[in-house]
């Protein structure tokens, strides 16, 4: 029996499914509509993707994705700099900054320490954080880690390295969601909301 | 507070989430991760959507997509002629084909008769499916259409078409699916489950 996939469609599937939550069937399914789809579609959507990974760069500051070193958050003189909120990742700081809550600045770990994945100190854009905690007179740095293992080992080191030269080290709490159900709540999140009730 | 997705990004994320099933957090995710994978790997992925959209075109006799026409189907003379197997779109003949169970031929109609939708019978690739069974010897057509008010349409026009010329018309049967189970099965599924019964 001949090949039913014409051989650049097979590559374009492969080339898609290679993607994150995209699986075979899902790939197919992709790249037939961008088939069906205007020429002018599929030019833009290639142009874009090199584009951006031609563009792109980190800040040399925070580590933050960028067109142009620093990035406009680093820029920004309207915001604290004495206040920076540390996460694993650049998605962390578009999550927070959508939510529009933080008039600091950030720093961008790189990832989470992780014995099991190989990450160590050494990994993490630790330098660059303890430079910045010198020269920027930093007073609070709020760690934002997720809440893993991995995250609960990465608040510890960076506790125990930063608290003991007079900076204020603080955590986001940990609870119940906004429209979660207290019923549908995992043991460990309750725990967390309990232990970190307020006076209401 | 400036714009804190850079242009290049969030043109990206753009075109990203016009991909069908793909929304703007999916394609964020997306985005990133080709960020962070290596630069031939998203160079790979755009040139392989292009190429793809570049080379494919569709078999003049039954539409299907492929790099050279006649497609590999038509050309395939080991399979049977005299049977087409008629079907709404190139996905579906991937389908059948993976299943490995038809040795005949295709014919892809390009979707179904839809008033709503503004689909007329001329819309469809009719004059390429009365020329080949004027001139390719055809016995029988099976209808392959989804199980749907249009694919009823369909059928019951394509039917009304090709019998009175004396070619057997047969439709695909509609019952349960393998490893479904009764219980669950909706009451229309029943009704064709049990009106296509055969002797056991």
């Amino acid at each position: 029996m001949p090949t039913i996939i014409p051989p650049s469609l097979e590559a374009a599937i492969t080339h898609l499914s290679k993607l994150p939550t995209i699986g075979r069937r899902s790939a197919e399914r992709l790249a037939f509509h961008l088939l069906k789809a205007p020429k002018t579609q599929v030019e833009e959507l290639a142009s874009a993707l090199l584009t951006m990974r031609e563009k792109l760069i980190r800040c040399s500051h925070c580590h933050h994705i960028c067109e142009q070193d620093p990035c406009p958050i680093c820029r920004d003189t309207q915001r604290d700099p004495k206040i920076l909120c540390v996460v694993e990742d650049p998605l962390d700081v578009l999550a927070i900054e959508t939510a529009g809550v933080f008039g600091g600045k950030y720093h961008i770990l790189g990832g989470c320490l992780s014995p099991l994945k190989g990450v160590t100190a050494s990994d993490l854009n630790l330098h660059t954080l303890d430079a910045r905690v010198e020269q920027e007179g930093v007073t609070e740095l709020i760690l934002a880690m997720n809440p893993s293992v991995e995250g609960e080992a990465t608040i510890l080191f960076l506790t125990d390295r930063f608290r003991s030269r007079g900076i204020r080290v603080s955590r986001i709490a940990l609870g119940l969601p906004m429209g979660g159900s207290l019923e549908h709540a995992d043991g460990q999140t309750l725990e967390h909301a309990l232990r970190g009730r307020r006076d209401a």
